[in-house]
This record gives structure tokens, C-alpha cells and sequence, in this order.
């Protein structure tokens, strides 16, 4: 998880009403769903609605009520193990891929959790300190964390059901890209990347820290679902020389050809959170893996940007699409900043024991929250990882 | 599926009266469960019931309404995929392992597309004849099939949740076994088995035809878990030589050492419908699969009967617990009898196309609907199923 | 293993002949292999020809010197756990899909070990007994096993290679079909199958007993690659309506749509053990799976034959290639004759412990030792397996 | 592979000098085996000994003598197939798995195919030119990796053999640390990495760039056995706050509980090329996964270092053990340096097609040929290999 820096000078009330508004929100992405759609969980990658509702509330229930109520008693005491995600340090978890087969407690003992530990969050805000509200903060990001995947894993199972359901007709999407792309150039320099203000950040956007870029050329807009369409036509996906070798092996392993919801019925279209549709040329290409952005990226004579050339250039320049559209894929695995140190206890589980065999994707995405994403922000997927929206931005030497 | 033989002299009147109260049934079973718990699928081998419950619609739908109603329309152009379990001569079908990703159409469209079958299916009983009689005895007979489904099913589901709930207070159980059991003495016999009533059959019961049994000798009741402990006790899973050698690979691999549903929790209890209980060591052994079933009565100096000893003495002695208790494991692997054929079409692949790899159980179980199973009735599963209600009836040479 | 019978009134002199000759003949079939043929394992059902080697001299070692020399000490003490193939009755053994990991102990050496236990058995038969006799028989039953089995595993070892090299230039192959097939009719009959007559006999064959068979008929010879060419060309591998469910699933899987070896190079082929040939179309169809036969039965409107019904026919008529050219598959699994008891000791799991999941094949190919087979005799494989010499004799009722 | 760099002045007779060097080296190697050991394979990951030798001389037949022998002919078409690794622009290859059926060609026809090339690259040499004497360096140094994979995949198969035999008395061993251990302060730097000479480096090498190093220490020495000792005493395996996440689960579905190679019999032992010997506890620890060294390295308060730290050190300072002992492992996951670019055609797939989720280790070690290793070398495994003589060196920031 992420190391609270300081909240600044934010009140009380302040904090109250951002976890209101930030807690109603994930009730509102769930508005939409049955109790059946809130349940099923479509792969071991994905977790059901009903337990991201849950989870997100035990979360506050274990780092924050635990330590700090006087007398705590658990909601209930095998939501303890039912809703732990991953940290091994409280104890026992459910395992992850049988989330989707706990039809009970029903959502409406779930809403009920949510509902009594807002309760129960809001009596402890009458008390406040600086270390209450770093952890308030805490929650709330990681909630926010959740609402994408939210989106992401519902989008997931309607996908797989053969009636192709929409969520919403007016459902979150990448916009078009506003205007062609161009190179933006940048010189050799010695930078600076990692957080450096005085909100919130998580634990591996530290330390603030030197790397030395050569000089490099950053696209200004994603690449689109029109250009991708061309490497496919070009036969992209049967040209082993433009493959990292375990992306090939991994491509013809499963038999793909195309992105992740892309569907070729006479014609291109795509699965969407507002149902199938006709694929938008102009919009950024989403869903792809690392594999297929880095095969587009040499078919293209280009190459994926690391990390610290995105967050470099993200500081100097003016781009599109950096925030709002789709995440972007560096080439950059996932690993600690020097001097990057984890909390104590269990959070510090958060986000550096995941510190491998990833690959770290920048900016945010149509499904970010407002306000969660910043220039610092680090999100890590598996090379194999489809289900997000998940785009690129091409560079060059 | 079956051969549907001679429906008698069963009116029309008789024939919905009986319609509506199997079809009740279904939804009487479904009842007491919430939209999740109808939804949920907890492994390949299981259903969801909101799946048993459109499916068994389905077929009636598909075999009689389509061949008979004029200007036949589907009720939904999807669910002629959706709901097609495994014919392949009605065209495509949905993957079994993902029915439990249909979260829609919800259970309130299944409870509807069922109401719409049962009035449409009532519509055409105006105009009556044999075969339109016999074929629905035999969707109803299937339906009743998927009734004793919806119970093992449902109870491999909840007893995966870590909260361990009940289904009902007074669900279904095998009952206690009646009397102490002896052993009953059958003489070598050339014997005649399968259906030669004039009711309903399966096709798989076809037809009568005479086998040689030596001498013989079979309990009069069924093991007990009281016996079966003994046998736990004694070190039955840790001795090889009781064992089958790919069941001893088997129970190895999976780490097996009770049946299904048992648990040692400081004192041996048993996950039932009616929740966990203390196990009943007067009751019948349940959930054990064909290797422990072979296992057991090996330790026990005897053998697992063959199906046609089973039926030849169920023809001719007073046995308790043929019926209702637990289905009872046989040495036989399921194959055609001499002269064998199975019905045309698609309705074809009913039982014919099973036959390999799986062993007759006999009798029935406290999941069996009354008035479903016969002395004839060849029910099956392969070695390695244990959800259904399956124990085992000693034999000896 | 076998419950080895009466061994009549052979002389100490004859056995030592027999055991000269049946052990000679292993190491003639090695002849023509190298170290590194003879070292290498194929796949986890098939053994190297070293480990065969090694194997059958484990069993002399094992089941007579051991019980019956003064002062027994073992050739080797490795030995015992490397070349012990499945008797936990033994002790540790090597694991059977590693057997082909063991460059050392050198072909030279197991070659050693042959021979000194060969010399030490010959040492006992200076003082023979019926029971020393009956194990000598029982171990060189055994090895002529393991002799069809090195030729059908290096076959397949061999067709593995892309070289697709050659065992000998006159090696064993199926003969061509003596004459064009008949329907021979039997009657109902209350008949007697399992081995009654005064020499050896494996276990499994006993005791003889009654079985009833109603009326049917028996091709008189078997079915060739010609006649099984004209099924794929119908279409056979396509029609699922042919298939057991299970057998089809499995053939998509795998993408089968031929027999084992069979290579469709602009003409269809067939890799032998003298090397790749054109397909005789008069010989008859070997390599094939239970799910190939039954499904080529059921398009030729016919059937595979009972083993009763096989025996029956085998007794009472002359039928051409019983032996000598193909197993024959039936649609009898696996299971133990009424009154069947296993042998005391590890012996005992020689062949009861896999009477599970397998069906019987009856008569013997051209792998077969000479006078190892019999009417009474049952060899056995999983639905699955392809790479014996299995073929198939058409019945109907 | 790589992009070869200017051989510099070497003539043409140095070059035929060491060709014949480096090629009689690979012979010695396999000296002291048997056509058996020479031929199995162990795993999908390891080759055999035999399939070394014959694509070593693959590489030159189809790299230099295909495009520079007038009227060229291939020793045997099928090693066309046969012995090419992962060439995609070559054609088809024979799959990796199978590696070890290959019993023929036989290990003499291999040493022949060995001896013709040798003979036509040395008349080749004849005509001496730039390019030529790029590729045959190429060539040899690519046979020199061989050389260290020959050895380490010997041992695996040795390993796996319950009579764990040695491969020879004297053979090669990660030598004992010369003296204590000690930090090594390096103050933050703008740095230069990547190979800068005049002799040969492979591509993954280039370009020497800049890259920025804030202050680190790294230790003197290699942790050794007895260290690493103290770490499973301590319960490192057991405690999943150590673990990376992926390598927690791994371990535990693995059920690993120490490095590759050591047994526990009452004591610590460790097989080795040499047998089994007791556990040198001053000997360097090897044969650990990323995973292991990196759990290590956190319980001992420490990291590992990253590439660009390991040679920015080995560059000024004075280290032992750099080389020649146990390759170490970084944090750095293997990707392409600032400007790197491929080759034409398919030697361009060497190394670049295999950036991704593999992690760098750097330095050498008892099996890596003499002179083969450098400073900026960038050797690459999975994070769960093991069987590379692979330790760690630790760092801190």
C-alpha cells in the first residue's frame, strides 16, 4: 500500500465530505446491477462487484477501526477472512478465485456493511488527528483504486455473457483523440521523477529521485483503433519478427488477433460498457497487452517510452490524452525507486511485494476517477493483462 | 435420453395435471433462494438452478413446442444456445464451465420464459395424442432429473462459502438406516433385467434381456457413516492395497481422507442442507466417490455388487433402502445392453452417448423425486464423482 | 500379477530351456539399438527399453530370489526402487515419468544385471519345486508382456523423431487380411468363458464361469486401413453424432483425424517399424483408440463385440486373425469375473488394481510373443490409448 | 544474437587458433560421458549434451557457410530443422520439449557433423575478411554460452538421477570467499554503462550510455553458503513478509524450502558436478531463483543492486568474485538499452526478443569459459530459474 505523506491543512469536515462523496460513488457504479450481476466473478483476475463493495469497506474496518475504536468488535467476524484481499500479515484470506461463489452474504448485508462503517468512520471524525486522516486519505485512494476495477471487471463478465448486455448507455468511454499526433522532442537531461507535493501519494511514487534520460521523442496523442487496425491488416499478428519471443508464443498459445473486445462480424466492433458497437477509428486503442502495444510499437518503427521519459516529459510539456483516455504502457518493469521503503505492519503489503514480473503503465484512464491519477502515478498490470483500458502513446530515440 | 415407451391409457387431464405439479416442484425448490444463490455455478460439474430451471423449459421447447406448435416462434432467439446442455444435433451450445456467467436474462426472466413454455405446452395438451403424450413424460422425467441436480448442486455451492449456510431447516437427508443388516442369499440364476412395465422408461433401461448371475449374496441395508469411520480409523486412506491403483493416485493428489462433506472439527460434523451437523453415525455414508465406494468394501472382506445382481435381487427380496436413502455404486460400467438403440435425432444423445468411462449407481436417493426411480432405473457418474447422494450396498461372492 | 496355476508335469530341464529362450529373445530385441535408443522414454506411458530390461530381471529378483535364495543379497540396492514399476507392496519406486532420466546405471550394466540373475535362477532350478516352477512361468509370462511392450514403445520413440527412422527392415507388421469378411451367427447361449485348461494362466482370466449372451454375429475377419480410409472420407472424425461425448471431446482436443501413425503426405502414409511406407489398404487398421473404434463401429451400423461374446465366438469357430495381427478392441471395461481373487502379497496388484477406467481387447497382434496368448486371455487399455497394435472385429445383435 | 562489433587487428590464423580452441573445448566437455548421458533431456529448460554440440556447429553451417560457401550444401537437411533453437527467421524448429527424443542421429554422426564444419569454416578462413572474422567470433562466443549451459544442464540431469552420480572428480566448483565480507560506498554519480572496447561484446551490451546512480554500497564479497543457512534456520521460507508476492506462492506450490541442489540427510549436502559433499558453509551460495536471493537479501536488511549499480562498481573499484564464482542476480529486469538496436535478418533475434519478464545477472561463474565474461556482460534468467550457478552479492542504498 502507500505511504501517507502528510495531508496538509485539510479539515475534518473537509475529509468527512470527501468520504461521503468518494463512498456514494462506488454505490452508484453499482446502481445499475442485479444482485446476479453484483456476484459473479468472470475470471480468477477479476473480483465480483459485491466484493469490491465489501472489500473497499474492510479495508477502512481493518487499518483504521481496528486500531482506533474503543471496544471494536468486528462487523462480522468471517467478513474478516472473506474480505481480505491479500495481506498475509491479518491473517487468513478467501482465496481469490472463489470470490465470485459467496452468493451470501447477500448484497443487501453488504450495503448494510458499507452503510455501518460509514457510520462508524464518521463517530471516529469527531475525534480527528493528522494520522486518522492520512489513513482516511489512504482508504479513499484505495476505494478509488477499486471503482476502476469495478468498471473494468464488470465490463469483463457482461463481455463473456453471449447476450453482450450494455451497463449504461451513457457509460464511461476513451473520447477521439483530439488532433493528430506529432513528435515532441526532449534533450538528454538529467530529471527528476517521483512525488514531490504535499497531498496524497502512494509509497512506490517515492523517493523523489535522479535518472539521466538520453534524448528521446514522445508521440503527443495514443495511437488509435484506426492505426492499430492497420497493423492487423498488415498482418501484424502473424509476423514473429515484430514479437518479444514469450508475447508469440503467448498470441498463438490463446489464438489472438485483435484487442481484447474488438468483434469482426462484418465489420469491426467493439464490446463496450454501452454495449457492442462500431469501432471508432479515431478513438485511442484500449485493451491490448503489454505484448501487443510493444509488437504495434516496432511494427510502427518506434518503441514503447520508459517510465521516466513519460513522467519527464509529462512534467514539460503539454500533452492529450495523458490523463482521461487510456493507461500507457512503458517499457519499464515494476520496481522499487532507490530508497523506496514500505510502511510497517500489514499496509506495508501494499504495493511493493508486487514489485515483479510487471510492467508499469502511466496517466490514467476514462474509468480513473477524477482527481486520482497524477504525473507521479504508477499502475502495474502482468505483460499479459488485457482487461483494463490499456493503450500506448509511441516513442523514439 | 430414452426411448419413450407406450404412455398407456393416460388422459390428457392426467397428463397436465401431472405437468404442472412436476413443474411446480422446480420452482418450489427454488424458492427459499435469493437471485445469487440461483445464479452461481461452483464447478464444472454443477449447475446453476436459474440454468436447471430454463434449461428443463428449454427442452420442452425444443423437442415438442418447435416439431408441433404452427408458425413456431422461439420465446428468445438466444436461449436456443444459451440453455442447450450437450445436443449436438440442435446446433451450438454454451460453454457448460461458464453458465454460471449468465447473470442475465435474470431470474425473472427465466421465471417467465417458464410460465410461457407451461401455458404454451398446455395449449397444445387441447389436442392430444400418444406421442405428444409420451414425449411429455419424458421432459417430464428429464425435469424431474434436473430437480435431484438442483439439490446436489445447490449443496456443493453453499458448502463452499466459508460461512457453511443452510439451504432449509428441513431439507432433504438420507434417513437413518432401519435395522441392523444381514446378509441375503441369491442362487446362480440365468435372470432377466430391464424395464418390461407399462409405464415410462429410459431408452438406457431397453431392452429386457436375460444375463447369468452365479451365486450371491447382498446386504440388506446400506453402509453407515459409523462403519465408514471405522474404516477412516483403521487407516483406510493410507493403505494402497485397498485401493484401485488410479484411485490411490487419485485420493493422493487431491489429499482425500473423508467423504465429500465431512469435516473434523475436533469431533467429525457433516455439511448438509440443513447446514453442519454432528454426523449421524446410524445414517447412511453419502458422498463418497466409486473408488471410495470400491475401497471401503474391499477393507470390508466384500465387493461392490454388479447392476445386474442388483436388480435381480431387487426383483425378488424385500430390501430396505433400495429407494430414498443413497444411490448405491456398482461394479458395472455403463454400457448399452444386448440390442441397445437409441431414438432419432437429437433426442438420441440423451444416455447412448455416455457410455464410457462411468459406473451405474442403483436405486435412489432422499434427492430423488417420488415415483422417479424403479428397480431398472441405471443412474451413473465416473469414479471420481462424489457431490451427488452416492453411498454403496455391500456384495459378496 | 497372476495366480499362476498347475505348471503340469514340466521338468526342471524344460523350464531352463524355456527361461534360455524367452529371456534370449528381450535381448535380441535390444539387438538392434544403440545406447541412446535404448535409454530414452517417449512419453509417460511408455518405458525405455533399457528400464524393460532392467524391469524383468527386477521381477526374477524380486518374486523368487529373494523369497528362496540362502543369504540373499540384491544385485544392486538402487536397483530395487529404480526397476520397480507399481507394487507399493515393494516399496519406494522410481517415478514411472522419469524413468527415462536414467543414463547410468549404462546399457552395459543392466545387460550385467541380466545376466547374473540369470546365472542365480538357473542355480535354484538345480533344486526346482512346483511352486519355484510356477514363479519361473509367471516371470517369463511377465516378460514376454514387457516384449510387446518394448516393440510398441520404441515405435513409438522412433515415430517421435523427425527422422522417422527404421527398427529393422523385416520387422513386425500386421498381415494382410487372409480373405473378405463374413457375418458369422452365434445363438443365444448360456456359455462358460475364463481359462480351464491345465497350463498357465493370469489371474484375470479365472475363474472360469457362466455367462449368458443373447444372439449375435461376428465378422470374421478384421477391419483394414482400406475399409477405415473410407470412414475418414465420409467424414468420420466430423460427425459428432458418431462419437461417445467423451471420445469427441477428446479427438478435438487433440486435433485427431487419423489413427496414431498414419501421414497424409500428398497420399496417406504410415510410419511402421521398418520405416515410413504407403498405407496397405488390405491390412487390417491398427493404432487406434477404444473412441476410434466404437465410433467407426457405429458408422459401419454395427458394433464392438462383449468379451463374452468374443470368447464365446473364439471358442466354438474358426475365425482368421484371432492372433497375430491386431488386438481387438470390446466394449467390455475392465472388470473382475465373479469369484476372482487376487494372490497374496505384492503379487496380488499384477492385475486387479487396475480394473478401473479400462477397456478389454481380446486375441493378440504381431507384437505378441508366440504362444503368449490365448482365447481366454484379456489385455486392457484406458479409452485413450493409441500406441499398442489395437485394431477391431465388427459385431452386430 | 549480437551485433558484432570490429574484430580489430586479429588475423586470420589467431582467428583459426581459436576456433579450433574454443570448438575442441565443447568436445572435452563431453568427453566424459556416455552416448546415454549425452542424449536425454531433463527438462523443457535444459538440452541435451548432444543437441549442444550439434547446434553450436548449426550456427556456423547456417550463419556463415550457408551465405559464404559457393554452391553450398547442407551437412543433412533435416539438422536444418533439428538443431535450430528459436530462429523464426530461419524456418521450422523442432519443438524445444522434444529435444531429448532425438536418439538419432546417433552422438557420433553429431561428432562428424562437428568435424565437416570445422573443416569447411577453416576453409573458408582461406579468404579471410572483416565480416567473416566478425561472425566466427560471433560464433565461438555464442558456443561458449553453450559450454556454460552444457555443464549446468548436466548437472540438472545428473540431479534428477537417485544415484546421484558425479559427472567428474575434479570438475568445476564455485571457489570458496576469499575474506569477510565488507560494504563498498559508492557516492551518487552520472555514470557510463554498456561495453565501450574494441574486442567483442554481444548487442544487449550497446550503446554505452549514461545512466544516473544515486549513493549505494555494495558488499565485497558473495553470500555464502552459511549465510544463507542462517536465513532458512531463521524460517526465511516461512514467513511470507520476505517474499515478493508471485515468489511466495511459487515457493509454496513448489514446496521449496531451500537452494536447488541441497538435500538434507542428517546434515546439509549439496550435489554438485563433483557427487554429493557435505555443504561448504564458506563455499557461495548457488543455484538460487530471483526469488529466493532477492527474500534473502530483505531479511538480511539489505537489496540487491541494480545493473546499472553492479557495473558502475565493478568499474572502480576492486571486487572479488565479480567473475568465476556465481553469476548475480539484479533487480534490474532485462531490457534494451537507450539506442539499442537489432541486427538484420534473423540474428537479430539473439537477445533482443527476449526482453521480458526476465531479470539480469551479472559478473560469471565457475562454469562460464575463461575470458568470456566482462564487465558490462548481461547474462538473463526468469525469476524462478535455478539451475544456473546463480547467487547474489548485496547492496544497500
Amino acid at each position: 500500500m502507500n505511504a501517507p505523506v502528510e495531508p496538509g491543512l485539510m479539515q475534518a469536515t473537509e475529509v468527512l465530505q470527501r468520504f461521503r462523496t468518494v463512498r456514494a460513488r462506488s454505490l452508484a457504479l453499482a446502481a445499475p446491477l442485479s444482485p446476479e450481476d453484483a456476484c459473479v466473478q468472470s475470471m480468477p483476475d477479476a473480483s465480483p462487484i459485491k466484493w469490491h463493495l465489501a472489500h473497499t469497506s474492510w479495508f477502512f474496518e481493518t487499518f483504521i477501526l481496528e486500531a482506533r475504536e474503543a471496544g471494536f468488535q468486528p462487523h462480522h467476524p468471517a467478513f474478516r477472512v472473506l474480505f481480505n484481499s491479500y495481506y498475509n500479515g491479518i491473517g487468513e484470506k478467501h482465496a481469490r478465485a472463489n470470490r465470485g461463489l459467496i452468493t451470501r452474504p447477500a448484497l443487501d448485508e453488504i450495503l448494510a456493511y458499507r452503510h455501518a462503517i460509514d457510520r462508524r468512520i464518521a463517530d471516529l471524525l469527531a475525534a480527528p488527528s493528522p494520522h486518522l486522516i492520512a489513513l482516511i486519505t489512504l482508504g479513499l485512494q484505495h476505494e478509488q483504486q477499486h471503482q476502476e476495477l469495478m468498471l473494468t471487471d464488470l465490463k469483463h463478465l457482461l463481455s463473456m455473457n453471449p447476450l453482450q448486455p450494455a451497463y449504461a448507455a451513457d457509460a464511461i468511454a476513451p473520447p477521439v483523440n483530439p488532433a493528430p499526433s506529432r513528435w515532441q522532442q526532449f534533450d538528454a537531461a538529467l530529471t527528476e521523477i517521483g512525488y514531490d507535493g504535499a497531498g496524497f501519494c502512494f509509497d512506490n511514487e517515492l523517493p523523489r529521485h535522479r535518472q539521466f534520460v538520453e534524448a528521446f521523442a514522445l508521440a503527443s496523442t495514443l495511437v488509435t483503433n484506426g492505426e492499430y487496425l492497420e497493423f492487423i491488416t498488415a498482418g501484424g499478428y502473424q509476423d514473429a519478427a515484430l514479437w518479444l519471443s514469450e508475447g508469440w508464443d503467448w498470441i498463438k498459445r490463446e489464438a489472438l488477433s485483435c484487442p481484447l473486445y474488438w468483434r469482426d462480424n462484418a465489420g469491426w466492433q467493439e464490446f463496450t460498457l454501452r454495449g457492442v458497437q462500431a469501432l471508432d477509428l479515431q478513438a485511442p486503442v484500449a485493451h491490448l497487452s503489454y505484448f501487443e502495444a510493444d509488437a504495434y510499437a516496432r511494427w510502427a518503427g518506434a518503441r514503447l517510452p520508459t517510465e521516466a521519459e513519460w513522467e519527464h516529459a509529462a512534467q514539460s510539456a503539454d500533452f492529450a490524452d495523458l490523463f482521461g483516455a487510456c493507461w500507457q504502457w512503458t517499457s519499464s518493469s515494476y520496481t522499487p525507486y532507490p530508497g523506496f521503503a514500505t510502511a510497517d505492519g500489514a499496509l506495508g503489503e501494499y504495493n511493493g511485494k508486487f514489485m515483479v514480473n510487471q510492467y508499469v503503465l502511466r496517466g490514467g484512464s476514462c474509468a480513473t476517477p477524477d482527481g486520482h491519477a497524477r504525473t507521479s502515478y504508477r499502475n502495474f498490470f502482468p505483460a499479459t493483462a488485457r482487461w483494463q483500458f490499456s493503450g500506448l502513446r509511441l516513442a523514439r530515440s
